[in-house]
């Protein structure tokens, strides 16, 4: 997959799971802004320890968004991930990030993600995609 | 969400992701297999560091496993995540292990996977689930 398929799939995608050193991991909804993957804090209800990955990127700000598709026919899978390091930041100082989400998500419309705000800044990008079967003729 | 609704999203889960404290995070295809969480290298085809994620789970086992369910609709939204360590077997001593995937799988049907064979020995299971706006009378 190259670069710029990677990055229109990652643009594309409704949701991400995001890892953090911890090891901890959680579903987010998340917009790409410029050469980041930005997140926020906002009204859904969260776990008791839903905020534990503000700590953890605190400590170590090391992380990895992955979006993937899954499907019962393997040929058809695929993956992408973006490795970087995360900068957590309030609303004040991340209009961009949050003008992104919402543009993205209508369910933000009226109700704006109060923060904080991850901001991902992604050093590499890698994909993957099971290669579909050839089918019709070779000519 | 109570333990044994956990358990049973996380057995019915088609896809999970697999974090380790690299942090490193990638899709897999998995079964249930007792209290412990099973998946294996198989036929489809890996990225060219697909297998990083045996080297990070022998030298720091911990790691996470998340399924969830996406919705535009947000109150529908749930994960469930199970957390502890793995342990990296050869398919020789995890015929149990592989008997869970072949039965969930039919994708393994004539083609079993040829490990190794990963086993999550879980110590935590944790969910959460957006909770639906209440509907009709209260009565």
């Amino acid at each position: 997959m190259t670069g710029d398929a990677a990055w229109a799939r990652l643009a594309a995608a409704r949701v991400g799971r995001l890892a953090t050193t911890a090891p901890r991991i959680v579903p987010v909804t998340f917009a790409v802004a410029g050469e980041a993957i930005v997140h926020a804090v906002d009204h859904k209800p969260k776990a008791t320890r839903g905020l534990a990955r503000l700590e953890d990127l605190r400590r170590d700000p090391r992380a990895s968004l992955l979006v993937d598709h899954y499907d019962e026919d393997w040929s058809q899978l695929w993956w992408v991930r973006a490795d970087g390091t995360a900068r957590v930041l309030d609303v004040a100082e991340a209009t961009e990030a949050v003008d992104a989400l919402v543009e993205k998500y209508p369910q933000y419309a009226g109700r704006r993600p109060a923060g904080p705000v991850v901001v991902l800044d992604v050093h590499r990008v890698s994909g993957w995609e099971s290669t579909p079967p050839r089918t019709g003729a070779l000519s």
